[in-house]
């Protein structure tokens, strides 16, 4: 359904066509504002289907919302988040966490994306106590990473292990939740508990929605109260809510969502498959999701960029990234591959 | 369109069919994200339309997304804003204001929502040049106000003199703008222009529109730059943003947006004008846009109730707000007024 | 000790000798910065004495250093604070409380300086559990009030039922705890006790110390670690602690704080008796500790402001300000009285 | 004066007697409060003679609220600030750059605490222009470093250079900055002017004051606004201001301040000579200032702390600093050299 070329992100997609019936769908009538309504009741039924009934969820506009208002609702001013350094709170949202939820992001170097327990436990163990240090009280990790690659259950049962010994609150940035699930074969309700995850930011615009993201709180006990006062005051409460609620019923009907991840990541692994080995490419970052990266070099980026959509990941090391979606066809992958093998 | 009864909110209607239509028609194929397509090319256009080309028009999600993004991008954190104590950034933004641009809200009492020049010229001189104070440096109307009350062109200008006279920078909160250029038979541009506007929150979800509102800078040179930037950090920016600029644009064409309007208003005249003189009510604030206020006895309060539904604004004084919008009908409308009447 | 006709602050006051000598005796060798030092532990002693074992003294540098850290400790954002629109933090602080701790300010009108009862209890009921509003979970109340009149215990214990009822934390900004205590005849303790105090700023430098204030929490578990690390964020924790400390042992010593604020009482009080019914004259606010509010004729403030220096409260309705502290001499105090009666 | 064996830091020293006496003989009857009195004015003029009649200077408590106040005096909320990752503003305050200012810290890599022009280049090169990114705009760099050394007026020079080609705003933490001027034989206005400095965070405290630390805006047209404001607000504007103002006099009267610092570096330059060479000793860092890092062996650092007062660095690679003050003796120094050499 895209474009031929489309490779740039998975926020270049349109809305899938399911989705877009059921906003339609729910364009009769007045209804109560601000989530009282039955769309909102049925998404509510849904997150529960997946999460269990001590979940809670919110629906927020985007992925920075989502992040800044998990951490705002875990954090204390003195609180520090370790995180990746590649980390979509700690380099693309502008500085929000900072800004906004007054947090200092500890961010680790991570060659493939993934936070590994020994460094979280060395940044634990930091400062620890010292009144002149941020206490290095909350974990926040990409799942999948920004490098489109995904912790094993395993890896999240040892990142658990130390929210025990260090009394850590978790957050997960969900934004490819969906795809991690589709790699893992598991449920999003495996992977949170494998992590110990306090607070998901539950991606849906990357995979078929119009614009709506999720903070689900694992125990509504816990954190629920914070996350609605502060999903209101982040400026993340919509008024016309059951255009955002449709979305997600619809993305969880017949498992859509988990449908569409599966796709993009077998449109990914196609299109890896296709170029290895290919002359002057160099796979850079295990394909383990919906994207690619991948080191050429500049003379063919700049051929295919001309007929291909794309980004430079790093100019200084030639290194592009292609992303797929649930829109991708085969085609789209396979004139990609033709591209890059007959040059 | 609406159920008969619907009084709650503006917020209570559905998508205008014209705007569903363009937000399906825009669904079509890959786009840029964040705004790198056509549709906000396009919505840019008819902002410029009626701003005139130096003014910049910023996509958000919500209100009070559009209020704290502009208050972020005027203000300097020992800066005051007077406002009325009626104001939805002072009341209905759960501190907002405070938490994320830091600002001082300095609320006068407005019996009518609106504030006179006598009271800003008073609060904008206090603690001038006074380090223990902070500086009422900004100056915040909302045009309509929240009693559904609208300034004249003359007090927006006496408003205006005092921007000159003490340095103000200027914010009006437009939620529903539309209402007010339609009730004052003025273009929008005469309205930011009459009251020394630096910055417009220009409401569309109350409008007809499924969720979009936007920031409009008057000299982009001036705070252009902020508000890109603050947009982003205040977690505002749409990735998929070809389905908030269509729904502009829709409202745009042929001037949609103002026969909305036009026909809230009168809708809410009308109910005014049907229960004016009926046994035990008294309208309590002019009717000049699309909400009615009325103090009724509670017991015709909870027969009402029964079928129709609004808001109880004020328990103590029986007081009750009637809002109308673009898809509340005449019947509607007659109805309400024929169940006042019958009793 | 202070000049013939000082009545401007006490504030404008010298260090009283005994903590001059205080300061200069510890001034010998090294010693462990942040308070890890003998002189440090003697002013723990000295707080506990004064407030029970479970509490626990934090030294900080001045008013508003005390109240943002207590109020960081004690909010959440979406907190708001109800407290006098007179008081200290709503009108003082330049915007700290709204800038540093993010919190919206609830001020209520109150003629005295005095929030009551039933103030209190409509505030804290106003938008509960309405997530548009900021939750009413916090009072600020000032002892002795920026009106220089004082809760009694009575009124304290009424305050003390509605934080239990509200489940409401509480601060208090004691800048002239002392002053209060003096007044009241009781500890400090039962002050704190009787209003249900969370967190004392304890006032020192306006009765006789150089520059030193404590945030005292009552119950080192529930808010100690909070202001451990908020003092220091908030840049508030001094690195060679030990001349801030040796100037609260001086004055716990013997109880000269005490004596202290006796006296400036007591001569606030000569001065109110000195000038009661003298011709033109109205004192406008009950005389209760070290404060006497007066309206005059404007020509009678000109002529006094030649010889005395004192603040003019109110341009608008000749309101004066005389401050009285513990250099205060009775012959500044009968000075006073004279020029105001042989006009 | 220190006792033998002192040399955890330049905190643990006592006040100067010619600062005490000074402090001492300001204590004289009442003052204005908020530095309306003349040590105020003679502070102001001592400032002035060092950085010119453009400069101002503000008085702060701690170095943190120096930091800080120059800090959020330079930013907007999406600015980042280039600075070292050992920076004290990045790990020695408690996130108050981020909790306070709300700004991102952009820490880099630096062996020896110095940042270079090409890291700094690179840095202020990144993201530039792309909203989803903090914007670079702002440089602070220490003089002298953390690690004791000290930037020579050419690599201030070339740090100028990218200030005007990337337009950041400069500050400069001086906590210790009289160590520098005393290393460089060169006058702080030499400093700043070589590194185009904006706002100087002057250090008094670590040098022979009690407590005091000056904000320096070099263009009071600038920022001296913001930084009256902000100090306010920041809560480090202290009421009794002489006895802060009348420090710096002291310090600066005959220059006492610079000879405090010539001999602190004296004091580590013998340290250093004395234990060069010795067996299982190497010094780590240039010792350009008053500190002296060294990795010795863990059973050594245990053997000297029995008799000597100093931190141990870097438990991993039993790295230790000494600091030497103004307080430091030729004894105290040649003991430690002794019990080096004597094992």
């Amino acid at each position: 359904m895209s474009l031929p070329g489309e490779f740039r992100s998975d926020n270049a997609a349109p809305v899938h066509p399911q989705v877009m019936a059921a906003i339609q769908a729910a364009n009769s009538g007045s209804a109560g504002a601000y989530g009282n309504e039955p769309w909102t009741a049925a998404m509510h039924e849904w997150f529960k289907s997946q999460f269990g009934s001590d979940a809670e969820a919110f629906l927020v506009f985007n992925g920075t919302g989502a992040n800044v208002t998990a951490l705002r609702a875990m954090g204390r001013p003195y609180f520090g988040v370790i995180c990746s350094e590649h980390a979509h709170i700690n380099v693309d949202e502008c500085g929000a966490p900072e800004a906004l939820a007054g947090l200092k992001l500890i961010g680790l170097a991570t060659p493939d994306g993934k936070l590994t327990s020994e460094q979280v436990s060395a940044a634990a163990s930091h400062g620890q106590d010292n009144e002149h240090h941020v206490q290095p009280m909350m974990l926040s990790i990409s799942q999948t990473t920004e490098y489109g690659t995904c912790y094993t259950m395993d890896e999240l049962g040892e990142l658990s292990q130390l929210k025990d010994e260090f009394s850590l609150s978790v957050h997960m940035d969900g934004s490819r939740i969906a795809n991690a699930a589709a790699a893992l074969g598991v449920s999003v309700r495996d992977i949170v508990t494998a992590g110990g995850v306090d607070i998901l930011s539950f991606g849906l615009t990357k995979n078929g929605a119009m614009g709506v993201e999720a903070v689900v709180v694992m125990d509504a006990d816990l954190f629920g109260l914070e996350v609605r006062f502060l999903r209101k005051q982040t400026a993340q409460l919509a008024s016309k809510m059951r255009y955002l609620a449709t979305q997600v019923t619809a993305l969880g009907e017949n498992d859509l969502w988990l449908d569409n991840a599966r796709h993009a990541n077998a449109m990914a692994r196609r299109l890896a498959n296709g170029i290895w080995g290919a002359p002057g490419i160099t796979i850079t970052q295990a394909v383990e999701a919906n994207a690619v990266f991948a080191v050429l070099p500049p003379e063919m980026i700049a051929d295919l960029q001309r007929n291909f959509r794309f980004y430079i990941w790093n100019e200084r090391t030639s290194e592009v990234r292609w992303m797929t979606n649930w829109a991708t066809s085969e085609a789209d992958v396979d004139d990609l591959i033709a591209a890059v093998r007959d040059r």
